[in-house]
Formats: C-alpha cells, sequence, structure tokens
C-alpha cells in the first residue's frame, strides 16, 4: 500500500508542492519518518524534528519554507487535523482478519447474514440474529439472539453483544466492548436508607438495614449509526425502556453508561466517564476523562465538562463546567485561585482580630 | 409469554382493579405503551403520558383515577418500585440460550456439572471445577481448575473465573466481569519513595528509585449467595487468604475491587468504585458511582457515600459522606456553599485590611 | 507442594530458627494458619493471632519472641515484605492449564511459536504473530497479526492482542486486558467549542455544533520486557507512533492508557487510572487508584500521586501530589485543614465587618 503525493492531496482536497511522484507507503513523526515515509509536520515546531529525520515528502504547516526544510515534496492543508483523517483511513492496515465466515463460528440457522459479512473465528451468532452487509466480525465475539447490526459495521475481538441490541450502520465496537450487561436495579422492601439521604441531603433517618431484590432488565441497547465503543466500555440494559446511545457519539475505552440513560448526537464520553441510571445527554456535548454523572439527571446539548468533573445536579445547555461538585469552568478557576492562597486568608483574618479586638480594647 | 391482570396482580400481592381479565405482554413506559402493554405509571406527573399513550392497563399510583385516565384495568401496589421488581422478573425474555451441554464447549473430565446445568458454545471448564445444579453458563467462559461455583446461577458471555475462585449460590455474573485477576502487590529491595510518603504525607525523602518484584497472589476470590457482579468489573486474587464479597452484595459495572478486600453484606457498590488493597467494606454500604476507597482502609456498616466521594482515611458506621477527601454530607453541602462564595470573602478581607490600616493610620 | 523451614530461609536468603526441617505446604494469616502452613506474622501486632491459629512455623518480626508465641520453628528476613516476594512465587500453584497446544486453537500456519509455548483451548493466533519460547497463553485468547510477544510471558483468559502490538519478555497480561483499542481521536471540519475552550479556559465562543469525523489508530501498542497488565485494563493504540509502557512498569486492573501515551519503567499506575492521549509520564512515578491525567501533559520521574488526584497541568519531577487539581501534597493537607473550617472563617469575617462597621459608625 503506497500512495503518490499527487495522489494523497487530491483524495484530501489538499495542495501539492514540489515532486508529487514521490511515493510514501506510512506516516510518520518527523524525526521517526524515513524515504518512504510522509512526516506529520504540522505546526512550526516540528522544524527542527523534520531537519533530524530523513523525510523526502511532508504535511507541513501553512507558510512553512518546505524547501529549506530539505523536503523534495510537500501537502499543505487548510485545517491539517481535518487531513490527519483522510490521511489516516488511507495508511490504515486494518486488522489482518480474511474474509468469509470461518468454519469455526457457531452461528444459529436462524440467523441471517447479509452480503459481504465476516465472521471470525469462535464467534457466536444467537437465534434470529440480523448483521447487514459488509459488516466484520472478529474473533470471538458474542452476538445474542435477536441482535440487529446494521452494515458496514466493524466489531472487534471479544465484544458482547446480548440479546435484543440494536446496532445502526457503520459501528465500530472495540475489544472487550460490553452492550447490554444487567442495569443496577435493585429495591429493598420499605424505604432504605439511601432514598432517605435523597431527600435530607445527609440524614438517613432511622432506616433499617435490608437486602435488595432485583428489578431485571426488560429493556435493551440501541445504538445509532456511526457510533463507535471504546475497549472494555460497557453499556448497560434499560429497564423497560432502553438505553440509548445517538447516531454518531463516540464512547471511549472503560465508559461505563448505564441502565435508561440516553445520549444524543455527535456526543464524545472520553475514557472511564460514568454515567449513572436514567440520565439524559444531549447533543454535541463532550465529557472529558473520569468525568460523572449522577443519576436521572439532565445536561443539556453543547455543554462541554472538563476532565474528573463530577456533575451531582442538571447542567443547562451550552455550559462549560469543571470541578467537583461541577461549577462553570472560569468560576472554578477563580475558585482555585483562591483556595491556594486560603492558608494566607486565614492568617489575615486572624491579624484582622487580633487588630479590631485592641483597637476595640484600646477605646 | 402473556398474563391477565389478575395474575399480576396475584403474584405480586397486589390489588386489581376493572377488567382484570384484559391480558399483557410486557412492560411500558406510559407514553409509548400499546394496548397489550402493562403501562408504569407509577408517580402523578407520568398522568399526562397515559394519556397520550394507548395503555388499556397500567400499575398506578395509589389513589390515582385510573378511568378518568381512560384505563380499562389497573394494579395498585403499596410500594410500586418493589413491585417492579416481581414485575420485571415475570417479562423476563432471558438471554435465549437454549439448554443442555453445547458440543463446542471444551469441558475437563474431572469437572463435575450439576442437575441441569446449561453450558454454551465455546466455553472452557478446567479441571476439577464444580458448577451447582440449575447454572446456566453461557457462551465463551472460561471457568478455571478448582473453581465452585453455586447453584442457580447466571454466568453471562465472556465471563472470566480463575482457578480456585468460589461462587455462593444464585449469583448473576454479567459479562466480561472478571473473577481472579492478580492482585496488585509489588515490592522494592529497600524501602519506597511512596511508603516514606505514606508516613510522612509528603516527603519521600531520599528513597533511590528502584524496580519492583512481584508479590504473587495465592489467595483466590469468594462470593456469597445472591451476588451481582456488573459487565467487565474485575475482582482481584488476594494475596494469601481470598478477596471476598458477602451475601447479596451488588457489585456493578466496572467496579475494580482489589487484593483482600472484605466486602460485608447487603451492599451496593456502583459503577466504577474502586477499593484499594485490603480495606475492609462493612455490610449495607452503599458506595455511589466512581467512589474510590484508598488502601487498607475501614468503611463501617451502613456508610452511604455519594458519587464521586474519595475515602482516605476510616469511616465510622452509619456515616453519610460526599466529596473529595470525604467529609459529612451535610458538612461538605455547608462547605461548598462558602466555596462558592470565596472571591466575596477574599474581596471583604482585602477591604477589611484597608479599613482597619485607614483606621490605624487615621489614630 | 511444600517445603521445610530451611529450604525456605535459604531461598529467601533469610535466617532459620528451630525445627527447620518441618514442613509447610501453604502460607496463612497468623490466626488461620494450621500446623502444615507458615503463618506470615511481619509485624509485632500479629502476635495475637498467631496464639489464636495454630502455626508451627512463621515469618516473623525482627525480635519477635518467637519461642514464647508457641512457634517451633521461625524465619526472620530483614525485609519481610520483600520475602513475600520470593515466599509467594514458592507457593504458586498457578492456572492449572497443562501444557502444549490445544487442539482446539485456530493458528494461522504462518505464526511462529517458540520452544515450549502453551496455547490454550480456543485461542487464535493470527497471520505472521511471533510467539516466544516458554510463553504461555491460556484459553479464549486473541493475538492479532502480526504481533509479537516476548520468551516468558503469560497471557491469561480472554486477554486481546490487536494486530502489530509489540510484547516484551516476561511480560503478564491479566483476564480481559486488551491491547491495541482504537485511539479515541476525531475531528470536526472546522475548529470545535472544545477547541476553543483549551483556549480560552471556559469560553466556547461560537463555535456551531458539527459532527466528528474518525482519525484511524495505525500506530500500535508497545510493551517493554517484565511488565504487568491488569484485568480488564485497555491501552489503546498510537495514532501515528505507537502507545508505549516501559520495561518493569506495572498497570492494574482496569486502567485506561491513551492513544500515543508513553510510560516510563519501574512506574505504578494503580486501579482505574486513566491516562488521556499523548501525555508523557516518567519513570518510576507512581500513579494511586483513580488518578487522572490529561492529555498532552507531562508527569516527570518519582512523582507520586495519591488517589483520585486529577492532573490538569505538568508535573515536575520528585513531586508528590493530591488533589483536584492536583497540588502538592502537603500544601493540599495544610489546605484542606483551612478548608473544614470555611464556615467559622466566614463568621469571623462577617463579625470583623459589623465591628469595624460599628467603630466607623462610632468614630
Amino acid at each position: 500500500m503506497s500512495y503518490t503525493i499527487s495522489e494523497i492531496a487530491k483524495s484530501l482536497g489538499a495542495t501539492a508542492l514540489g515532486d508529487d511522484t514521490i511515493r510514501v507507503g506510512a506516516l510518520a513523526e518527523p524525526g521517526d519518518a524515513g524515504p518512504n515515509d510522509l512526516a506529520l509536520a504540522t505546526k512550526p515546531e516540528y522544524a527542527e524534528g523534520l531537519s533530524n529525520g530523513r523525510a523526502r515528502a511532508a504535511l507541513i504547516w501553512d507558510g512553512a519554507d518546505w524547501q529549506g526544510l530539505g523536503l523534495k515534496a510537500a501537502i499543505v492543508a487548510p485545517r491539517p487535523r481535518y487531513a490527519m483523517s483522510g490521511l489516516t483511513a488511507m495508511m490504515d492496515l486494518g486488522e489482518g482478519w480474511g474474509d468469509g465466515i470461518h468454519p469455526s463460528a457457531i452461528i444459529h440457522e436462524t440467523a441471517q447474514l447479509g452480503e459481504g459479512v465476516h465472521i471470525g473465528p469462535l464467534t457466536v451468532i444467537g437465534a434470529r440474529a440480523v448483521i447487514g452487509a459488509g459488516t466484520r466480525v472478529g474473533p470471538q465475539v458474542s452476538v445474542g439472539a435477536d441482535a440487529v447490526i446494521g452494515e458496514g459495521g466493524l466489531i472487534r475481538e471479544g465484544v458482547r453483544i446480548a440479546a435484543r441490541v440494536r446496532i445502526g450502520a457503520r459501528v465500530i465496537l472495540n475489544p472487550g466492548a460490553v452492550l447490554g450487561g444487567d442495569g443496577f436495579s435493585f429495591v429493598t422492601p420499605e424505604k432504605s436508607g439511601a432514598e432517605a439521604v435523597r431527600e435530607t441531603l445527609g440524614d438517613q433517618g432511622d432506616a433499617a438495614a435490608q437486602s435488595y431484590v432485583r428489578i431485571h432488565s426488560v429493556g435493551s441497547v440501541r445504538l445509532g449509526d456511526d457510533v463507535e465503543v471504546g475497549a472494555n466500555a460497557a453499556i448497560d440494559r434499560g429497564t423497560v425502556r432502553d438505553t440509548v446511545i445517538g447516531d454518531r457519539t463516540k464512547v471511549d475505552t472503560l465508559v461505563m453508561v448505564a441502565h435508561n440513560v440516553v445520549v444524543g448526537t455527535d456526543t464524545l464520553l472520553c475514557g472511564l466517564v460514568g454515567i449513572a441510571g436514567s440520565s439524559r445527554i444531549g447533543n454535541n456535548v463532550v465529557l472529558a476523562g473520569q468525568v460523572g454523572v449522577g443519576d436521572n439527571l439532565f445536561v443539556g446539548d453543547n455543554v462541554i465538562a472538563g476532565g474528573g468533573t463530577k456533575i451531582l445536579s442538571n447542567v443547562p445547555a451550552g455550559r462549560v463546567i469543571l470541578g467537583y461538585p461541577a461549577m462553570k469552568m472560569d468560576a472554578h478557576i477563580d475558585m482555585y485561585k483562591h483556595l491556594r492562597r486560603l492558608g494566607r486568608l486565614v492568617a489575615d483574618v486572624a491579624q484582622l482580630k487580633k487588630a479590631v479586638s485592641n483597637g476595640e480594647r484600646s477605646d
């Protein structure tokens, strides 16, 4: 797999400069690049790396003196990070799985596989499951009874898709992702201490210790089109209705989405995010790594939450938040400045007390 | 699978009203319910949904004007959330796995399977493992050598049960759960910087950088009866004794329980909770999502910790806590109010300083 | 498997006392120990447990009156915790897997297996994969195309090793660990709200809502020698270069290491730690449980971060930190003391304002 600079530039809608017949077969950081690589030098700070490497061609920042940097050819893209999408797609070597249905896969006779579907070794496909045309299913995957997977998907090693899960088109599920674990929903015969604390914000009252009984999850999980789910992430079944992830939303590695949660479209849930039961997340939301959202909350469209934010109450649309509990990011940054000087403030107040009390006494 | 309103009410110990011969085959939220569903309208705020939906029958809140809401039949339960347990159990469609031992399963000749056990396709059962009567093991599960699983359990897709793990009766393990990964226990030849920091709370001293050697985990994992473990959760082996989860305790999705931890009975560990090595958690505890517990700590019975709480010291029984580090929930809420006004406090003190200094100067 | 006290002491480089011909077959905590166990009584507080148990022999703290405690034999080690490494290695019962290549494994004809390699049942080995001599691969593992695994490794149940991953010698991968999920890297056609927030620390500006396109991960994952990765942990592919874990670094259960991250040598990443994309972690670092590191940051050598620390900016070498956002541990502890008395400070300032204003008025 190799391409000329001309082919690459054309495919990206970018401009080729210099000898656009040079062929490259891989991408590389500037300092690591060899003569058959396309170096990625999208900012001026990569200039030194370029000089140290052996690249003949590079994706460069707008205005770079590419010839002065020793290059024979260059590609200029208006938004280089966006160009990375096309470039990496061209250079992706894939999983090396082969095609067709592996003879060791165990496929229920009532399952329906679309045209061009690949099923990897030792994968299990349940009764009445439906897999859309062109979807590639890796090794050792489980697809439960009555599950439906759309067209053009990529289902990687060891993914678990439980019974009745419905998945849109072009979905990518990374290794170990689980769709359709049980919702964590239990109830005590009488009102529990935790229920009392929710009402009182701190007081359990005299609730007696009790055992839990299980509320079964009779809902399932539903993923829109173009969703991606990260390695070992888990999306639990809904209690009555489905847990839902909207179109084009991306769910990162080790994210947990609990029962009944509804996530909108074009939203990013980054690594180790946890969303508790029945909360609703809007469209175009970004929850950075390790953000937590309490249960039964609402997070509006276009909300951006910084890393580690713990959301304990509703968040209106468009807000940018940080902290535990979450507050507006700029207010948090102000507060934090004051917090770092809290010792001095305490000392100031102590001195003031002394001054005032002396003053009073001196009256 | 369908039931009359009379059958459902009887099974729940609830009261049937109206035409109790109506049959329903599924549960639904009020607005989504069709004529063959039982709508779940357990609070007055669902009245509008009911009017918009097409339900003939509903589980209603006490005192609802069910006929005025257009229903032909209704069920009234004293604690509707508790009734959900029985209702969802009746309506659970299960995993659609079939019965018996799948021919592709690889079962060691010395393993013992009780009556009515189901073993799914491509599951591996190790030497001398014992599986109790009626337990259903899904596809692609690993059961290690000398593992023991009680009666009536449900072991879902891709669960990993390591050698020597012991599991009680009626346990539910969700997809991808791991029981018996290695405990994270390493030691340096000389005292390490981390050990010094524990003693000094902040000072590494002059500990030299060293490499770690492994302390093997020769303990295993032990689960009581009626335990549930969530999708992709992981409970690590103990170092010498076992890591233990008590009867009826529920462990949610992506929870991490480290080596030697002992969790009591009737406790809830919610999504992404992490409990570090050798800590002890009491009975009837609730740790909400993303709570962390440091190593070698004690969390008493009936403790309730709000979402994201980081527990860095022992917690006495019955306490309700929140925050990082954890403090009493009501104190945390008070503190947080002051914190939001910290900028104003700083300004007040600055003004006071000026006023007092002017006063002094004016003397 | 049993050893005499003499054999054990010799193997540990420790001192045997009393009847060193006594044989023990397992380790036990003092109170649980039977006559054929070696009790682990490494601190004076275990004396009572020893008296309650039935141990004949123990690993004891320096200076213990072992005869007075009823023991017939004892082992004294200069650093008992370090001795635990050797002791637990001697007593480790292993996984009980057997040897050789299980006939149900599906091994590509172009894969190369070194001498003495064990491949468990239902494991899949991809095209051109290389597995070093003596490495033991458990059941239901996936090894992708062109992956390379060094000598003497232990790859446990259901591990996923994606295409092109390279792993050093003597690596231990716990059940469900995933190496080589996709990096979470997406880009919008125009500058996004999240990009604006990074620059302004809080203001999205007027960025329009957009959909994401995927940046493929053409890098892979590289692990050094003697690395351990915990159960259900996940290390994602790099975008262009590899994601790298250095020699002797230990990655705990449910840890998430994102694309392009480079972790140094001899570092510990404890349970549920998350490291966002492109960050660099030094050598001999300790990140305690649930620590988070933002993207594109640098954490220097010998940094120690306490449980739950959220690292939102670079951390210089040698620093001991805690909190959200991270600050020096001793400063955090001071701040926290003041924070607990914040209500009193607020009251003091209110009183001062009254006193000063009265004073002013009284002038």
